[in-house]
């Protein structure tokens, strides 16, 4: 006997644009539910979350922000409140904040009354490029990231890019370089486009933000379109990861996940043998946008090449990477987009993206 | 921008055998993950969760059974442990046991590193004909039932009948209510098979069973299949639930699920008005499978008609009741399969169905 079921299409409704969350935004999600629940941070950032709640005449309810409270016990503090509160299935959950808030509350309404409608409102532009597109949701176990959750879309992603003016360049930044790594995978032509906008980017310019959100967007949604539950294409946006988690985690994440991403692309794309031209290219556009890249000289290669093997790719104690055809395109390798190399090839990798990130600070700051 | 997600049809296996679990149910486990997980209850059943065990070299997780330990902290005290013991991606969790262990073992699987297959190996004939089968999965939080939960489609469900030679008798009548709901709604063939064959379903005969099981399994994946997410038609499973529900919780659980649903449909289907000879050859039915009715005479009519308004489908305090046009067959009213009724009919149908259940009662003791 077989139990076949063709679930329905699902539609996520993006919508990008200034000044979106003082109108439109109010009638997407009062379409969704009867009952809307606000969930945030409680930090700064919450304004917007407020603004949203007065004018939707909905429930807030926040957690701390932080990796560290991205957990289980959050998960279950916020569902005892939403019933407390008298949520039922009409429900819809509105999660305004960044990664760490999308994720949590994403969780929530996955498993709420067995799956209730969602709204993403990013707050970050790593959430807007990255972390709100695709369904992850999830928390942490200990030193296991995301390691309980569900992909679960939502039915709505709402990203207004003026709550980035308030937004601190620093964090800022790691947005910039996840948009560096969709161009160097998918769409060189954002590469172009950044190179002659970076001014723009770096003054957080509206109309130029909405143009450089909606390209890299357009990139994360054609790879989870054809390979929503990663098992085999959706892996290319781990490019830059391996190397980026291995220096993360030497540093004890005093480095930002963006700057370490951005090192990470720069390793694995020498891994990949593109011409180093196109690498001093991409480094360039790094220094542009001031990322950070000298924190990683303090990192210690011995400690980079162990941790890497813990990597989640990771086969029988290889790490595994995905590499670049060219720049703007993927090397597929059967149907498979990671492969491993040995330790003098890795080895020699980072000594070499070590030099050039000390030489150009050495021109920078001689 | 929109993101359009065509997800992968959903193909679940159901293998309904004698003997299965000795040889096939091995080989179908291994095919779906590297590392097994045989999670079940603490009490005596668990036999057949030790010898799959034993076959497949796998590890055992236990939790106390009943529904009071239906909780998100045996969902989390089952993930710690599976952490702890390594278990990771390429893990294929094993629900070995009744309601209780398949809802909340399926759930631990659906957020399991987002999501790890699933085999279910139900061991109660109520789990085998019902809770089982449509991806249900969820624990209760306090006087709200699979409160939190996920709907988690297993690859595989393992259904062995051997394994209902030590059920006790009580707890297997509630499958065979169940089975005699599946005939009224759907198929009244099942009823007539019943007829004849229910002394040879009293004690167990493995060919009758391994017939009728599968022929109450057809009903429910029938339903599923055209209404995976509870929309319309699998409401029509709910029939004898509203009442039922109503009897369980104003008798606070004295009486078996499987008792207070067999009460419920022919209160039900009194409200539906169908010919009392068919509701006299229902009733004659659950007599001869011993089936014992007369714990409803116990029970206050004024209680079962508050509780039904808190019931879920109720709206605007209003119990919404599931319809038979006749015996295998349900009304539909545009599209909706509920329908509300005034007080005075149901006391109307409550009182007929005391006094049916009563006269019966009269002839059997004098």
């Amino acid at each position: 006997m077989k139990l076949t079921l063709q679930p329905q299409p699902i539609q996520v409704e993006i919508l990008i644009r200034r000044g979106l969350l003082h109108e439109e935004a109010i009638e997407v999600i009062r379409r969704l539910g009867k009952r809307v629940a606000v969930i945030t941070h409680d930090n700064g950032v919450a304004t917007h979350a407020k603004s949203l709640c007065q004018a939707l005449q909905a429930d807030l309810f926040t957690f701390s922000s932080g990796e560290e409270y991205k957990t289980r016990e959050t998960k279950a503090k916020l569902e005892d409140q939403l019933l407390k509160a008298g949520f039922g299935r009409d429900t819809v959950i509105v999660a305004v904040g960044g990664g760490v808030v999308t994720d949590v509350a994403g969780f929530v309404a996955a498993t709420y009354c067995r799956g209730v409608p969602l709204v993403l409102v990013p707050t970050s532009l790593l959430a807007m490029v990255d972390a709100c597109l695709g369904g992850k949701t999830g928390v942490n176990m200990p030193k296991s990231k995301n390691f309980i959750g569900a992909i679960y879309q939502p039915h709505a992603i709402l990203i207004d890019p003026e709550v980035l003016e308030t937004q601190p360049l620093e964090s800022y930044r790691d947005g910039l370089s996840e948009m560096i790594k969709h161009g160097m995978i998918w769409d060189a032509a954002i590469l172009d486009w950044i190179e002659d906008h970076w001014e723009k980017l770096l003054q957080k310019d509206p109309g130029t933000l909405e143009k450089a959100i909606s390209d890299s967007c357009q990139v994360k949604l054609t790879v989870v379109e054809r390979d929503e539950k990663e098992e085999g294409l959706r892996r290319i946006l781990n490019f830059g990861h391996t190397v980026g988690h291995g220096i993360e985690s030497s540093l004890n994440y005093s480095i930002s996940h963006g700057t370490a991403v951005a090192v990470g692309c720069l390793v694995e794309g020498y891994l990949s043998k593109i011409p180093e031209a196109d690498l001093q290219r991409v480094l360039q556009l790094y220094q542009k946008l001031e990322i950070p890249l000298k924190l990683f000289l303090e990192s210690s290669e011995e400690a980079i090449l162990d941790l890497m093997k813990n990597d989640k790719k990771a086969v029988g104690g290889k790490a595994r990477f995905v590499t670049l055809a060219r720049l703007g395109s993927v090397e597929e390798h059967d149907g498979n987009y990671c492969r491993t190399f040995d330790k003098k090839e890795l080895q020699h990798a980072l000594r070499w993206c070590r030099e050039a990130v000390y030489s150009i600070e050495r021109i920078e700051h001689p």
